[in-house]
């Protein structure tokens, strides 16, 4: 910055060409230039604007939270949050759900390690692989909706998990069967020997069958990636400093969510216990669509940023690109392909591109991600809530005419503009819908 | 951007180096890299963010509008607006006021004209563009006090016309005494006849007396920029659509002005009626700067952006850089060089460099800059209000620690925060000062 601002001072500084000690200002003042905001002049730097959000947000926060203690005082009573985490003290059920995972990762490693060791036919390993991971989804889904003292927001945490789990556990079976398969096509291609001299080869140095340890396994469920790999890339230290301003994000960002969290909870229940003409509905929908979109930006920031970079900080891992540029997403396309790069890359990896190569057309496979997607949304709503109302289901669906709508008439910033409308607008659409049910289905009986 | 993707798409489909069609997904699918939003990322783009804030904005707007409307109906009163403009609806004090002016532009012109023609001595020509500036602020300032009719907002209005033609009609004083003093020099030095054919003399295409014609002064005084120059660099032609983007904004952000003023006024007039304590001043402190920033925000773009450009594409004026990147300013002093062009280009070119030219220090000369600064800060408010407070005054001065302090202690993206944090805290305490005056002086007495 301060070498723009230098070169544009030099400039009115430039002697003239003729008398510059008698006429110091003739030289020209004026150029031809275009202002930085118009699209022409092709500027894009607002690193400022972001720190503006930020301070913005804190500080409207700040008033909300002075303004809410002088009209209500404390209201978050300690024993209420508890409870949104325990039924009951004595019972644990989501923690046992978490502590329960171990087992299926550990199935899932031994059945990899009798294939390898040729003990196990390929059809074999993949009936157990594919009852496997049928059970990481069903059991977990069981235990939820069966056992009375499980809590949405716990079920929520453990569904979650084992969601993870399967995603990776998926991709671990991949990446092995593709090695083996690799291993294969080389013993039949070359059965003259290991052609260790050409350095191509030696890509990975970790070798197939040697990857298949419990160290290996926990280092892979422990990664903030979902894509299973030999040897995972590593940065050389720990940073401390890195680490600890990540830490302090984490810290201080987590009340803010969860503080916003109590104040959108706060509208949504008045919201919900009262009759309500037309304008009113649209007018509460705008008041919660901000905070709610505020709410998922500090959670993206606090997940994305904070916690996945404090994590691989500390597995020294890599690769920290957990999220690309999706706030100059033009199309609603490139928002679901850069905002959550974790998950983008296993659908890409192993869904989207597995799918072409069996020859199914472009658009199908997209669809059948959007599909898959919907699904896990819905999965991780309607089972904590003991609700199955597929809003969630239709919300990811709504994505494919939403974004050919969006990719066939606008571009630009106007694009990007209807993206962060669909955002703000279509999130708390959702939301509101299964708040509104729950309430109804839970207190509404009852009062 | 699009470009981006594909490059990182083409990535995960690059074949491996030995078996593609056998293991697809073994290229590495992981390398080290940092998260976007990291500092040592070096990434800058957030265009996007503009745009959000935009949406928000307008989504903000759009619901405090709606709710209003369901709280109180339509609040506004065409004749209270009009009233805002018009005490007495057959005296029109401002815009004789702004009539006026021209007689003031219309001496300087005839001035120079005589200086030029050698029928004014130098020393007479100064001294009566001297007392020709200074009738330009002392006149309408006493008109304002003096005529009970005059509104603030009209008041304000016509000594802002004042002001501006103050600073126009000083430059142009200055750049014909420049060119004079050139003449001069080159008949001294090379009396041997005009150089035309060295090219670098030729730079300005109007010759020196030929500049002082009623056209030239008038495109100078309606021109978007507060520094004369013989021959402005005018751009080839009026881009119809560029113009009607622009109109369109400038018409769509007046009311969105209009009504976030009215929605702080009304906040304001809440604020001054009653006796409150200590924790509830701060609470109304930051209830009241969020929307005080907005405004300026929405009167940064509207004014310097949309109407400075429509102005500019009208008259094919060619420099359209009525301000530089502030809001990524890391100090207190990069903020003020570059939020407002036109205003600091004169400052550096009329008032900065003549006084480094006679020797003052850097430091002086800055002061002295800022002093002259708060003074016209004070002046458009106080004389309106008919109040001297010196509330404008002292904020303008209190810049002076506050680069110190900010330049001294915080840097990079801290520094920008702080930047931030005194426009959005330090200028509502200002408008508090002057506001809760006002009402004082004006409402409480009578009631």
């Amino acid at each position: 910055n301060s070498g723009r601002a230098g070169a544009t001072h030099g400039e009115f500084s430039r002697p003239a060409a003729l008398g510059s000690d008698v006429s110091p200002g003739l030289c020209r003042c004026h150029k031809v230039q275009e202002s930085l905001l118009s699209s022409s002049s092709g500027y894009s730097n607002y690193r400022g604007i972001l720190n503006w959000c930020v301070v913005m947000l804190v500080l409207s926060n700040a008033r909300l939270f002075l303004e809410n203690l002088i009209k209500y005082g404390i209201l978050v009573d300690p024993i209420q949050v508890v409870s949104l985490f325990l039924k009951d003290p004595y019972s644990w059920p989501s923690l046992c759900l978490i502590i329960a995972a171990n087992v299926f990762a550990l199935a899932a490693l031994h059945i990899e390690r009798r294939l390898a060791a040729g003990s196990l036919s390929e059809n074999g390993g993949t009936v157990l692989h594919t009852l496997n991971l049928l059970t990481i989804l069903c059991f977990p889904a069981l235990v939820v909706l069966m056992v009375s003292s499980v809590t949405p927001v716990g079920a929520v945490f453990a569904l979650s998990i084992y969601t993870i789990l399967f995603l990776k556990l998926f991709s671990f079976r991949d990446v092995n069967k593709w090695c083996r398969d690799r291993a294969q096509a080389k013993a039949a291609r070359a059965p003259s020997g290991p052609k260790r001299a050409n350095g191509d080869v030696a890509q990975s140095e970790v070798c197939y069958p040697a990857n298949l340890t419990y160290r290996d396994m926990y280092y892979f469920l422990f990664a903030p990636t979902l894509c299973y790999e030999l040897d995972f890339p590593r940065s050389p230290r720990i940073r401390k400093r890195f680490l600890l301003r990540r830490l302090f994000e984490m810290v201080r960002a987590f009340p803010a969510l969860c503080l916003s969290c109590w104040c959108v909870a706060e509208i949504d229940a008045e919201l919900c216990f009262q009759d309500m003409d037309y304008s009113r509905i649209i007018e509460r929908l705008l008041k919660l669509a901000v905070p709610n979109h505020l709410i998922w930006l500090i959670f993206f920031y606090w997940f994305f940023h904070s916690s996945l970079n404090v994590l691989a900080e500390v597995m020294q891992f890599g690769d920290r690109e957990f999220y690309r540029d999706w706030w100059n997403s033009e199309s609603v396309t490139y928002f679901w392909q850069n905002w959550n790069i974790p998950v983008h890359k296993w659908c890409l990896r192993h869904f989207y591109k597995p799918m072409i190569k069996r020859g199914v057309s472009k658009w199908t496979a997209q669809t059948a991600v959007f599909l898959a997607s919907a699904f896990f949304h819905e999965y991780l709503v309607s089972v904590p809530l003991k609700m199955f109302r597929l809003w969630a289901f239709m919300g990811m669906m709504a994505q494919i005419p939403l974004a050919w709508l969006v990719g066939r008439f606008l571009r630009g910033n106007y694009g990007n503009a209807a993206v962060w409308i669909s955002l703000i607008i279509g999130q708390p659409i959702a939301v509101l819908m299964y708040v509104h049910d729950y309430y109804v289905l839970n207190y509404e009986g009852s009062q």
